[in-house]
């Protein structure tokens, strides 16, 4: 266990520099905060490079920290970590991982073009675990997966849930030979997604919160679907939309 | 027209005070940024009471703004008013107003028990527009519908679909005098939403995002659903929940 008392220890600064992307490319770690996100990571197999308490907080006795490397610091460094208003006093630097997963035992994918609002990536991926999705493609344009606000947005999800980055096009290419049918979502050129077919094994795509699915994948896709919109609003927020087409689709 | 320069004035000092709930309360004054939220505002019944324009900034030559009083002001200055990062030079004070809605004539409701999340709120203000309810009930212990996050997260459905501050179970007792069907959302002694029996007229309740509908409100209702979950996540994104709701009960 160690001890860190001054703010200006050179480990904090760099603690703190992992809310940057830079830093979280850099180290190849990100950081995660709250009892809830970090109990999720010791239950999964994240490796877990440092367990950051407060000194005015006791663990839960539950938690089987005991390979974990423990820093214990003053309540004022652990505000200066943190990137929420109020902090729980609990924190963790993980290394970042890459999942492997086998696109051809899949049967459902959720695919995201360019999705760039740290709360609806991570409000995306909470959707399409508790949907009973397989995995996510997170494909280029998109947020960086690991920023705080995502992870939060996740609660959790992120850690249960396999996510691959990959380009779209390439993805898509490889699942249609496996089979699956590739939904779009469009205002144009698109159907009801009531009317929608339900198959098996599928993959829906989402877009981007501007522009919605790139006009090249949707070129690709076996089928694009809109939600009809009933009242004034132009469109819906693209994770309520990606709730709705996933609990449909399933 | 007026104009200001001075970032000390007292009116821009007022104007930034809008962004607590306290000195929106006191004046009964709200304060909406950027293009489309202005847009939909001038498009609606809302009373502008102040458009502010950054001196840079042509407003758009489709604009009716003949009877709104103008501030042009410095760059500087509406950098300093603005709550987000990059602001889009055009902002307004609004007057807060109070819907009139008769109850008994509409078909389809959403009633909102403590949601917290400015986000969350906005988000689901605007779903509730895109689906076509037609008027949605603000219960006590929710955040403050002027708050500026809610606002912005609406997408400017805050000026389409009617909206009332009310105490839930005094709405609860009065919308099933109409003969609406009332569901709330519980994941204890509640049904699978595909399994409710849709009915033209019905009022559904989502709730708190850590504690869901109170109980007291769940034993007012017709029929309690629940979203099952099929993977680790614990629950769903309450904005993401109301949309998929929304649209199947619909």
């Amino acid at each position: 266990m160690k001890r860190i008392e001054s703010i200006k220890n050179p480990q904090i600064k760099q603690w703190k520099k992992l809310h940057t992307k830079k830093e979280r490319d850099k180290t190849g770690t990100f950081i995660i905060e709250g009892f809830h996100l970090v109990e999720e990571a010791l239950k999964c197999d994240v490796v877990i490079r440092d367990l950051i308490v407060s000194e005015s907080i006791d663990l839960p006795t539950s938690w089987n920290v005991t390979n974990v490397s423990l820093t214990i610091v003053t309540e004022e460094i652990m505000k200066d970590i943190s990137d929420t208003e109020t902090s729980q006093g609990v924190a963790a630097i993980c290394e970042q991982y890459t999942t492997q997963v086998n696109l051809s035992t899949v049967q459902k994918l959720l695919l995201l073009d360019a999705v760039q609002d740290p709360g609806n990536l991570g409000t995306i991926i909470r959707t399409a675990d508790a949907a009973g999705i397989d995995a996510v493609i997170v494909g280029e344009g998109s947020v960086d997966l690991y920023n705080s606000k995502v992870i939060r947005s996740t609660q959790g999800a992120i850690f249960h849930i396999p996510i691959i980055k990959e380009n779209l096009s390439h993805s898509i290419k490889k699942i249609k030979q496996y089979g699956m049918k590739v939904f779009g979502t469009s205002l144009k050129n698109a159907i009801d997604y009531k009317q929608a077919q339900v198959a098996e094994s599928f993959a829906l795509i989402v877009g981007n919160e501007g522009n919605g699915v790139h006009p090249e994948l949707l070129n690709m896709t076996d089928q694009n679907l809109f939600i009809p919109i009933y009242g004034k609003s132009e469109s819906l927020n693209v994770a309520v939309a990606a709730g709705i087409l996933l609990y449909h689709l399933r």
